[in-house]
């Protein structure tokens, strides 16, 4: 018997920023979810059992409510968003969404979120200098540019809280544990503090379970 | 005077893929643009000028008619194909068509394009044999996917071309310039003649300028 799930079924490790990008916005749209821990560090994503729902061997897959399969964090966000506040009506700031979801996936995530694997999760930081520091090179160019970016607004795109932000909330605000300092990054810390404020914010621990 | 282009505007570089992604869908949608050369090698990105048009100080970026600016080339491609054939109407196909440009971005895109730009670009294949190496393992992991996902199927998504087959095309049909070989991939290389033999293909070369 292969019974679709009656609900979503998010495929996912809680350590994970872009699993937590999945869980955060189902949560905060009010869509209830199975989460299903995952352990990248263990491997289970490269099962044959795994591999048959993502062939890229990574974390977050969906699987619908009516079976149906997807992977990529922001490609979901975008799925999750459509006809929702979450991603806007206008065809420009649209787009602007998705520029700034390839940003996050380019220019940020390789480098933030690397760092924090490397330095936090492997626990290899120090075997690994030469890495790190292009790492905090690099991720610091990309704070750079969100933080004279959101100078000019409190949100990334438009007047309200759209995917873009979620996807850059992810792993900004765990930046500190790759060892990047978002002291200097004021507009970057006021951003992360109205993030958090907002109604049905949850952190990742509590999202991701 | 400050005007308005009255078309579009692209700047772009006429050896990469990112750009030609863009100048692809803009002449095979009928929309005549104005190309902009803009020499990555002789950082003609990194001037006041360009920054001014994309703090992360790549290209493509493209001026719409009405002056506003986007960049990364995947939103690009998303925003121009929107109400055409080029992104299904289906929510879920739609969201494949996402799931693949982000998988290109991720898991594609910084291994083919960048081997090609070392070794056929800046000539620097044999000094940097180790990340070599690393770049020809993932991405001929990327390839592999691909290929066994277009065994099931001629096009990346649904039957017809979408945006999620400029996207792979750009850098795939180039790989063999960073010393990948598509003997192994079958179907691959049919899906390369298929995209090439459809009305109004326009090759790098004459895509971009």
């Amino acid at each position: 018997m292969n019974q679709s799930p009656a609900r979503y079924r998010l495929h996912g490790d809680n350590r994970s920023g872009n699993c937590y990008k999945v869980a955060l916005i189902l949560r905060m749209t009010d869509r209830p979810f199975e989460w299903v821990p995952t352990d990248v560090l263990a491997r289970e994503t490269r099962t044959d059992t795994f591999l048959a729902l993502n062939p890229n061997g990574r974390v977050p897959v969906l699987v619908l409510p009516d079976g149906r399969i997807l992977s990529e964090s922001n490609a979901i966000l975008i799925h999750l968003a459509e006809n929702t506040s979450w991603l806007p009506a206008g065809a420009y700031q649209r787009a602007q969404v998705y520029q700034w979801l390839f940003f996050e996936q380019y220019s940020h995530e390789p480098y933030i979120a690397v760092a924090r694997f490397i330095v936090h999760l492997a626990k290899m930081g120090d075997s690994k200098k030469k890495q790190m520091q292009h790492l905090w090179k690099n991720g610091n160019a990309a704070l750079k540019i969100m933080n004279d970016h959101l100078g000019q607004a409190g949100f990334m795109v438009g007047e309200q809280l759209t995917i873009a932000d979620i996807a850059l909330y992810a792993y900004t605000h765990t930046a500190h544990d790759g060892g990047f300092d978002l002291q200097p990054y004021e507009n970057i810390r006021k951003w992360l503090s109205g993030f958090e404020a907002q109604p049905g914010y949850v952190s990742m621990e509590d999202a991701c379970q």
